[in-house]
């Protein structure tokens, strides 16, 4: 048997237009209409009933973990990635290029995303990572860049402590600020990490400012990508590996970092998709070629989108609408087409509700849909946040990967 | 945004007569109706399924909180809802005045409501309060009335604990019990504590029996109000306070003293409505006013009706029936009109279910209404338990409060 997770991200919606519909409602969806018919589908508490989640909190629940006993920060996740290979003690942050000018006893942070910065990324990161920590002696740092001003950070050695805050003033024209042990944690290993970050940022600078890089953006009347900030410490948390626990073996295809790294942080392998970006522009029928080219090696493989959130985040709905009807003609149709379906199982949904309104993600539940030859099929013809409520899956919470899974049987008995 | 959040007491019920319908389903609720038909309706265990809840456990459960984390007894909530300042190592009791005679080494209980006392009950607490223990240096108390033969007690001082059990023996004819510390916590603390509630209740009748009120009720033929019974000990237990959560203000409007206390427990003000009973008789119309006068200044209000449960207590349809009849056109049918509804989101539930066969709360689940404009509006167009089984919301355990602010997009998001 075979598996597919399919996570449209922030697909859930509110009513935004006159005629009362959410975007998923109002977008023409004839292929995961199809998929409703012949499956079964519900609404799904990312979390829990009110509970407003994180993109990675969902995601962990969504695979069957639970976040309040995992989850320890998004930065690991953004390292794991990116690439990097975090190791156990190491302290992993989001990072990213910033534009700051220095005042008298620090930095004023003129673009918290220097610019957009679209090339030369990878040349500051190595600059950066040239440098070695010298009051810090015995920590040692890793810089890695990815798509635009982002980033992650990672920090190594003895004696390191998450509990520091971060330097992001979350705000242009603010001064940045100094990391500093997190009130209640303030023992000798968090100020010793705190004072880590302190000397590295303001290291970043002396290296960065000057860079041919930043010379030539100057020149060009950009904003210089001079200073790093960094947010969201984290270690690596331990997470049952699938493998262990289901005996199967996937992998993830994702644009996004983050969704890739809590993917890796499971077990699963990676596998990118060529074309594929993390946002509006993706190429979906990449994605979905690629998919299907790994379910001939793989048992299972767990897709992310990401587009739906960004357009919703931009208060975007018929952007939002029309990445939906992409993600169906695009993604889902060739998927129908070549799948092997007397012998998978797949499932579609989001991670949360985004509404256009609000820009961000929001409690309520998302509509889901199995689909495949175990499920209990039930009547519903449509796929929307109202068809799913009158599904036969009603309404749960979280654990999306293992019912999935449990279509196939690859679920372990607990008891006996 | 403002939010009103609507609990009317022991609202669910089972099917009561021929017709095969509840109380709700039976009463004439045009209002309801109409904000159902408005709004998304579904079916809420108030703790979980199978769980049979007390009304302050299922109030904490709706507000947000994990009654089996934060749940340490009754008392504590009838001493604040009462008006008692209570502090942190505090030991609060729900107690009350009853009627007993001295036998030759305790006391016979005639009469645990001492004939439901309705005058004279504050001179007495007073009488109470004026004595100390001298038994028991250095431990306080406070018993205050409210309304019948109902009241609070505290007990203050170094080393005292909740672990001690009640002096009520629950029947009339048998002697009161003595305070003793619960097994397996027998400790000098608790031991401390049961003798001063044994000291404190022997004093109760020795101030009580003759005074001046007492007298007069037994010239009247009334039991004397001579003893004071004590249930339920308990400390203030933590509570994250809903501002801090949420960053939003509100209050409390409830004739009941034990929620008043919970609410104010999760740091609501509580605001009085002129006429409100905590019974059948409440000026409902009152409430409503209160309501709208409190969303001027305030963010939320919590509202509480008491009179349904007080009549499936007493196995009485036809007054269950008529009181959903009454909060319909004089509590609703003003919100209705005067509530700004681009601006508003209003939950209308019960705390649980009270069946006018059994008398006492079971555990089905509760129909549950939002309505305002976030809410995917759900095809449903009446309210009762059968209609919201129906209903967009499906089902779901708790956590009224939090899905409520969500649709205000007052959340804090767990993750990032």
């Amino acid at each position: 048997m075979k598996a597919v997770l399919i996570i449209a991200d922030g697909l859930g919606g509110r009513p935004t237009d006159v005629s009362g519909k959410t975007c998923l409602e109002a977008a023409q969806t004839p292929n995961l209409d199809e998929l409703a018919s012949r499956g079964v589908i519900g609404l799904v508490d990312p979390i829990a009933p009110g509970i407003r989640p994180g993109s990675d909190t969902a995601h962990l629940s969504l695979l069957g973990y639970d976040p309040y006993q995992v989850y320890a920060g998004r930065g690991v996740f953004e390292c794991l990635g990116i690439g990097m290979s975090v190791q156990p003690g190491d302290i992993c942050f989001r990072a990213n290029f910033a534009t700051v000018t220095p005042d008298e006893d620090g930095f004023i942070v003129e673009d918290r995303r220097a610019g957009r910065i679209s090339s030369g990324q990878h040349e500051l990161a190595e600059a950066l990572n040239a440098i070695s920590l010298e009051k810090s002696v015995g920590v040692e740092f890793d810089f890695r860049a990815s798509t635009q001003h982002r980033g992650a950070l990672l920090l190594r050695g003895k004696q390191l402590s998450p509990f520091v805050t971060d330097n992001d003033p979350h705000e242009s024209g603010k001064k940045a600020i100094a990391f500093q042990p997190v009130v209640g944690h303030d023992d000798e290993v968090a100020c010793r990490t705190a004072t880590a970050m302190n000397e590295l940022v303001s290291y970043s600078y002396e290296v960065l400012h000057d860079h041919p890089v930043n010379q030539q953006r100057q020149r060009a009347g950009e904003h210089p990508a001079n200073y790093i900030l960094a947010r969201g410490a984290s270690i690596l948390p331990y997470l049952d590996p699938i493998e262990t626990l289901y005996g199967v073996r996937g992998a993830v295809i994702a644009g996004g970092a983050l969704y890739r790294g809590i993917a890796l942080a499971c077990g699963m392998e990676r596998i990118d998709a060529p074309g594929t970006t993390g946002g509006l522009d993706t190429d979906l029928a990449s994605k979905a070629k690629t998919v299907l080219e790994a379910l001939r090696r793989l048992d299972y493989v767990f897709l992310h989108v990401k587009g739906t959130d960004n357009a919703a985040h931009d208060h975007d709905a018929k952007a939002k609408t029309a990445f939906i009807e992409r993600i169906d003609a695009e993604l889902v149709g060739p998927l129908m087409e070549d799948i092997d379906w007397e012998r998978t199982h797949l499932a579609f949904t989001g991670d949360h509700t985004t509404p256009i309104d609000y820009g961000d993600h929001t409690a309520e539940p998302v509509p889901v849909l199995f689909v495949g030859p175990n499920v209990r099929q039930d009547s519903t013809i449509a796929f929307g946040e109202r068809e799913a409520s009158r599904g036969g899956l009603c309404r749960f919470s979280g654990r999306i990967l293992p019912m999935l899974f449990n279509y196939n049987n690859w679920n372990p008995k607990f008891g006996s």
